[in-house]
Parts: C-alpha cells; sequence; structure tokens
C-alpha cells in the first residue's frame, strides 16, 4: 500500500508526519539531523529517499562508499566538495555523486542548509 | 565525475541548466512536462530523478507498473490515487508508491504541480 508522509514543517523547520528526526553528527558530520522520508520501513527494496539538514556552520562527514548519490537542494547555501570540484549550491540544484567519488556538504549559509538525497538499497 | 545541475528557473519556471524540458503526454497524461535531472546521461545506473510537472487542470497517465516511484511534492496541489485511495497533497509532502499500485496525479490547484520522482534504474 501507498504512503503519505505529509509536510509538517513550521517555523522554518522541515519535518513530516509519522516520520523520526534523527540526530546525524557520526564519522565527522557537525550539526546533521535525517529524515528518512521514504526506505524499508515504507516498503521500499530499490532506493530510499532521506532529508539531510545542517545547521549553520555544520558540515556532513567527508565520505566515500561504493553508492551513488543525488541530491535536490530544498534549503540555504552549502559548499560541495566532490571529487576535485568544489562547487556552492543554493535552493533548486540537483548534484550527482557517482560511486566512489569523495564528497562533503558544508553549510556556508546563514540558515541551515537542507537536502533531500536519493541512493540505492 | 559528479554533475551539478544548476537551477535557472525564473518566474514560475522550474527549469535546470543543461537539463531539457521534454512533453510528457503519452499514455493519458495531459498537460504534462518532464525534467530528467539524474539518470543514464548523468552516469547513473541505480536510480533515476525525474521532475514532472503537470499543468492547471491536467494530470498524468493512470499507471500500474512493477517499479516502484518516491514523490516530492515541490509546487502545487493534487489529488493522487495511489491503490484504493484518493489523497490530497502540497509543496512538502512526500508519497510512497510501491510496484504494481496504481496511480495517477490531478492538479486541483490554480498554478502547475511539479514534483520529484525517484524511480530505480
Amino acid at each position: 500500500m501507498g504512503v503519505l508522509h505529509r509536510f509538517v514543517g513550521k517555523e522554518g523547520q522541515f519535518e513530516w508526519e509519522n516520520v523520526p528526526v534523527e540526530n546525524y553528527e557520526n564519522g565527522g558530520a557537525v550539526g546533521g539531523t535525517r529524515c528518512v522520508v521514504i526506505g524499508r520501513q515504507e516498503g521500499a527494496n530499490n532506493f530510499s529517499l532521506r532529508y539531510y539538514e545542517v545547521r549553520y556552520g555544520g558540515q556532513t562527514s567527508f565520505d566515500v562508499h561504493d553508492h551513488d548519490h543525488g541530491v535536490y537542494v530544498l534549503r540555504g547555501t552549502a559548499r560541495v566538495l566532490m571529487g576535485r570540484e568544489v562547487v556552492e549550491v543554493v535552493v533548486g540544484d540537483v548534484i550527482y555523486i557517482p560511486p566512489n567519488e569523495r564528497h562533503q556538504f558544508e553549510n556556508i549559509g546563514d540558515e541551515p542548509f537542507g537536502f533531500l538525497c536519493a541512493v540505492p538499497l
């Protein structure tokens, strides 16, 4: 059966009905939270969609792994390391990070930086 | 190598650098366009991310297929058939449509309805 998670964010918060907000500070990440909006819990076996948020001054961990990422920026501004490049991204930008490419997101704005991230399961 | 598609939408348009806007009116869809923001073209082999937009009064096709969908609403309001349910969705809402569940999106707002859709490859 299909699953609907209604957006229930208020006053600048991004949250969804029946989706817990997890701390995400492992592996060098600083000031991060994660909401798994689609995953095993929803019955998904092919891909997962997660919402990550990094507070002012925070960053995600420096990651290299064998799965790829699809990223859609929902709020804020970040400097992104992807492979040998560093780019700045804003709301609406899309990034594809292929397998085994190093990557890291650093919030360089004055508000939280938030993005959707698709990953294969 | 990673790929960045910058958002270049203006005046209510959702468009990305180096991503064509395709008509999407096959199979019963009315008034639709599609932008494949992540797919084979970007080197992705596990999943694809597409942006679909349905104009005022339009709808997607009535679909049943063996792959699943992850949907994130980016603009507008729609009535969504998912399985035996009909729900209304707005910006920020997340929907998971499992394999073989019938689904259709009908724009019921007064502006375009647009959503990101993840699908396995």
